[in-house]
């Protein structure tokens, strides 16, 4: 099973459209894969979830139950501010690290609005779930200037299509 | 103006003990400054103050009127899963990039239960304050092993209090 | 004193274009700065000029010098695998860390024939620079597909151009 | 077959001492292995083996064959003003990317005499291999304070001897 995590709670965000393509993507590859989307969250999970009251909220329990049967990740990951959003990190602070994050796999797609394609938040959240336990494909997935990009809530260029399908297979193998 | 930022929500957070005692630091070099504590921002602000809702929630108003009106800021950052806590970033995702970071100083302080001192999440901290026009002061100080070195809510170890002078003074000069 | 920085040792690099054009903008707004290209670097410098042998070569001894005496810098930093090129790091490896760097400051520039800009080039020599005491201004300037962008020598991109003024305005005033 | 690749160039230096540690290690485990010296590169490679001379040096080219024929990696980065040394990144820029790194598997080892364990080098070193195709084992070991860890060459504690174990099983495994 592989989890797909869109990596924030605003509405109608394209990366929940990516999310949505990539499980189309696994689905014809014949691999059972779920959506995690952010947006779910309790609204107040970062206050009623973590820390002292790790695993009290039942809504935060749902998602948090996806990644701990999950083996493997998909984390689709748009740039805020220079990085990943605040909400992603948040989510993961509310985790069972050994449950939900270790000696399991993932691979990492970044999109964003400007040119960057979100490199730097791949490359911070490398280091969050390196230390986390989880493995990360080598093959990190940029997608830059995502608004150009997206017609009828879908990638149609060739290039970005061809290289979300290397890096399924990549996952898959890994 | 500074503003001191205790980077998490937790309850009695040791962040918050190190932003007193970086206060008092300040005003004995006669320098104004106020803590912003994000144990104070609304349970929901990840919903109710970002993205569409932004400006609209008054209790995340007075977080950000802080941010705004500082100059210079002290972010105390406690290493959660290898890096700074999401609710940090959550914060600055919520904040008018202009008003309240670009063209301002700042110091990092990390601090760890472990020997890391948060190096990663200062590492991190920095490219996205960088991204939002913030300086960052070259001298960050990484305060490991923290349990071990409070005694009444504060650090007594000459070696970190030395420090933490040295990066106040070095802000204010800055 | 400025030393701009051309950051790697091939022969007839895009670095030393941008960092003769970068010397003409800091020459017009009457700053006086200084070329300090690699590939002048003497050929063994690695196992010649570093560890017990730092101080001894003569030839790079008078690229430290210019390291030593100047006030601030600017890199140019071309990507190679994903981040700077190691004889620039190994030329920092033979330097003096408290004479050149530390309480220096910097402008950090990035250039790549692909879409990065060298973007996580500018991250990792940022903490690099921290670490030895050196300010790095917010405003990094990342410049991709420089490929497309070199007439002459020059980059005459008209955005691009304003953007190497903007950073030289802000690291005079830095 | 796995190339511990020494990181440094540096004479009697640590690096080669836990590379022979983790070489006995893998022996032990029944895994063929070879030791990788940078003490061994020509002194002038940085010049006369990359860009326009990539595969003309044959000393060089003896080093860019064990990466070549290998399948696996463990990388000993020592700290080196707070990243990885230049002259192990220098080395990597004489590769030919697609027949030393892609598709291939390592474990990183970073040691510090301070208390860092090379950690920041570890993360930059990752977003590199990963760029050059790499997978890096999400274990990644920091040895800090090494100087007060070696007796006659080795590290006999028996925390890290440990880690050192697990790091390599998992290696094998990965």
């Amino acid at each position: 099973m592989i989890a797909i995590v869109s990596g924030t709670n605003r509405e109608n965000a394209v990366s929940m459209d990516i999310a949505r393509q990539y499980s189309e993507i696994l689905k014809e590859k014949g691999v059972e894969n779920i959506i995690l989307n952010l947006q779910d969250l309790p609204p107040d999970f970062i206050f009623s979830s973590l820390y002292g009251n790790t695993g009290k909220n039942e809504q935060f329990n749902r998602a948090t139950d996806i990644m701990n049967t999950s083996e493997k990740f998909v984390f689709i990951i748009p740039e805020y501010n220079g990085s990943f959003p605040g909400v992603l990190k948040a989510f993961l602070d509310g985790l069972d690290r050994e449950r939900a994050l270790a000696h399991k796999k993932c691979a990492l797609v970044g999109i964003s609005a400007g040119d960057q394609g979100a490199g730097p938040a791949l490359s911070h959240f490398t280091d969050i779930l390196n230390y986390c336990g989880t493995h990360v494909l080598a093959y990190r997935l940029r997608i830059p200037n995502i608004g150009r990009l997206m017609t009828d809530h879908k990638i149609t260029d060739s290039g970005y299509v061809t290289r979300m399908h290397k890096q399924a297979d990549m996952l898959i193998g890994f």
